[in-house]
């Protein structure tokens, strides 16, 4: 006998029924939605090179990564999250398919950080790239098919969808000449909200115009499109354009649904560093963390060696949107489905065939779950059973197996029915 | 610009549309089985204690294991199979549950071996484990369901299944004071073909007696219980006894599916180290692997520090089982799902609103999938859509936008209609 550790490893979780399934429902109800909207699936490795991801990941996502030497010694990594794959195997193999593009992913991904609520070491992932579609009428589409994620697992009314540009910032940096490795560490400051460290980095990079720009915008903009136009403005006219795009999009969000909660936010980042565009996460008030995020990366392709392929996509954080209903204490109906559950017992071992052939009939129903018990104790195991949640039995002893029949019994209603295998196949169970 | 290697880790593989797809309805299928029989999932940790697996996974499976250290230090490993932390999640959570306990898993696995066919260092198994069903009705239940999947994905023609007993070796070894390591060494050995090494290693312990029986036995009576009840009934009746039962299983088998081809074959052994009793392999004639594979293991839970509980499952090798319907070259509806893909061509960007809506309107059908595309060059756009595989086009214009209509191209039949969102949404593509 060997004593093993019971415990999952520190920030990794056994998950139970019914959070199981109605993590993998969450899971097929996405592929359902990607499908419908002409994305097709991806399943990228688990297991990369380390390189892939130390690219353009971001510092903090870097730090956090499961890195190991495999048995050839080549320095690998447990994905932490999905794009970099993807941008991989578009390069790899799919450079010669029509633009746009349009893929999804279901996967799991993993991080090394300190586990805090709905923070796991392991985590699910459920993301769409639109590869090749420049405009914001890509960034409108990748953000419909997000709200209509939600919207199918009623959580519309429960969600706000955060959003702002990088492009804003990635404009300014580089007229004001900032390295891009003092690009993704402001933007990761911004990310973290420590605003004012982001400003101190400006200071000492001898930028003090874009500091106080962004001190401005930061402080009387940030949430008025119209009015950080006027202050960036005055350094950039380009800069005043983008945001006058950024506002289109807006607009077509609001009228596209006027459910949708919108935060716009001028001073949000995100903490990959691969970002160039549109940025958005969604959120649930109260809620610690995002439960999905997004945007746009028009240089990722390139960067790893490809051409100019504009990107955008979303992640849908599968196992943090699962905590957030059972936080709101929500039980939708596509996600917690309610099959009716049928015990069948058998009174004797002898009659074990004839029980399959039943179990059958009823298992090709696709509202019920079927469950074999095998006991001549009728009489104690039916309460047994009544009590674990069980609504009908259909109970097989010998007469009933020589006649072919069963007898049905209501759990709840306490009546029975001598039924023959015919009769049983038109039962409508609900 | 950073060069990146766009090749996969060697053994590891980027799956692709159609097969992506495929291997996860598999998935969804095997699932829609495993619920309707009375299964509940289960989702363990991808990453586990080295330990957990060191303790009985057999001597192949802890060489090629993913092991590394994490950043504490702890020994940890990606799994190589499900069954170890099923048990594990059993002890720590489940023990108060009411027996049998039935539960299932889907889960990516991870072995360092040498890539071959159908052989990847990250593979898919979804599996099945029936907790507390000491008899063989338990094997009867898991070999059904095994089936069953095969005969919902169209492949019940095409697989043989092999099964054999461990139980029977198991008692003789025991009764001639084999020590375990040496009894899973030897089942090691067969498993590997190995029957000349596994005599000798007999010879080598001083057990010539047991050597000369199980010449006999692999000689004489491999697929015939009936001649091997005779040769084992001399050493031991226990063992005959036990052949009465196995026999017993294969009788119901064959009642129960008279399609089914069964490979009885005495001399089988699995790799890994825990089987207890009946053990099976699904194989696909020309095939170079078994596609599934399971097994009774009565003393895993005991193995772990916890108390006696039977257990027996399966795993399906989903990717196995996908490479296998690529091989025979079939193509089962329900596995290739063929929905009709819609394009939906935005003839000007100003619109992009109301095609957001007839998007909508289309995806909410089960049966389609649609794309959207913007260009105001039609006469361009349309033949190529054509060649995409589109077979019908939902064009949206100003005039159309206007009177809330689309015009709806059949691209086959080289037809079209205007329609308004009303008849759209009851137009049945299929």
């Amino acid at each position: 006998m060997t004593q093993i550790v019971l415990e999952p490893l520190r920030g990794f979780r056994d998950i139970l029924p019914p959070e199981s399934r109605a993590l993998s429902r969450l899971a097929e109800i996405f592929t359902e939605v990607a499908e419908a909207y002409g994305y097709r699936e991806v399943k990228p490795p688990t297991l990369e090179r380390f390189q892939l991801f130390a690219v353009k990941s971001g510092e903090e996502i870097r730090r956090s990564m499961y890195v190991f030497k495999d048995k050839a010694g080549r320095e690998v990594a447990l994905r932490p999250e999905a794009t970099a794959s993807i941008a991989r195997i578009y390069l790899k193999h799919l450079r010669g398919e029509p633009k746009p593009l349009r893929l999804y992913y279901v996967v799991n991904c993993f991080r090394y950080e300190e586990p805090q609520k709905a923070r796991y070491r392991e985590f699910w992932q459920a993301g769409i790239e639109l590869l090749g579609e420049p405009s914001i009428l890509g960034d409108f589409e990748v953000i419909r098919i997000l709200v209509k994620f939600y919207e199918r697992i009623e959580m519309l009314d429960h969600i706000v969808l955060k959003i702002g540009t990088t492009k804003l910032y990635r404009h300014l940096f580089s007229k004001y000449n900032i390295s891009e490795d003092i690009q993704d560490h402001i933007l990761h400051l911004m990310d973290k909200d420590l605003y004012n460290e982001a400003i101190n980095v400006l200071l000492e990079t001898d930028s003090p115009e874009l500091a106080d720009l962004l001190e401005q915008l930061w402080s009387r903009a940030r949430n008025n499109i119209e009015e950080a136009k006027k202050i960036v403005a005055k350094a950039s006219e380009e800069a005043a354009g983008i945001l006058e795009e950024f506002n289109k999009l807006i607009k077509m969000l609001r009228e596209y649904n006027n459910q949708l909660r919108l935060d716009v936010d001028l001073a949000f980042a995100r903490g990959l560093a691969y970002y160039t565009g549109t940025i958005f996460e969604v959120k649930v008030p109260g809620f610690p963390v995002s439960i999905a995020g997004g945007g746009r990366y028009d240089n990722l392709i390139e960067l790893y060696g490809g051409e100019k392929v504009p990107g955008t996509g979303f992640a849908i954080g599968l196992d943090r949107t699962l905590a957030a209903i059972q936080e709101l204490g929500l039980s939708p109906k596509l996600v917690y489905e309610d099959k009716v559950p049928i015990a069948i017992i058998v009174l004797d071992e002898a009659l074990a065939g004839y029980a399959a052939r039943v179990q059958d009939i009823l298992a090709a129903k696709s509202t019920v779950t079927t469950s074999m018990y095998v006991s001549p104790k009728l009489q104690k195991i039916l309460p047994k059973l009544a009590k674990q949640g069980y609504r009908y039995a259909v109970i097989i002893g010998r007469k009933e197996a020589a006649e072919e029949k069963v007898v049905l019994r209501d759990l709840l209603q306490r009546r029975q029915d001598i039924v023959s295998l015919d009769e049983l196949s038109n039962v409508e169970f609900k």
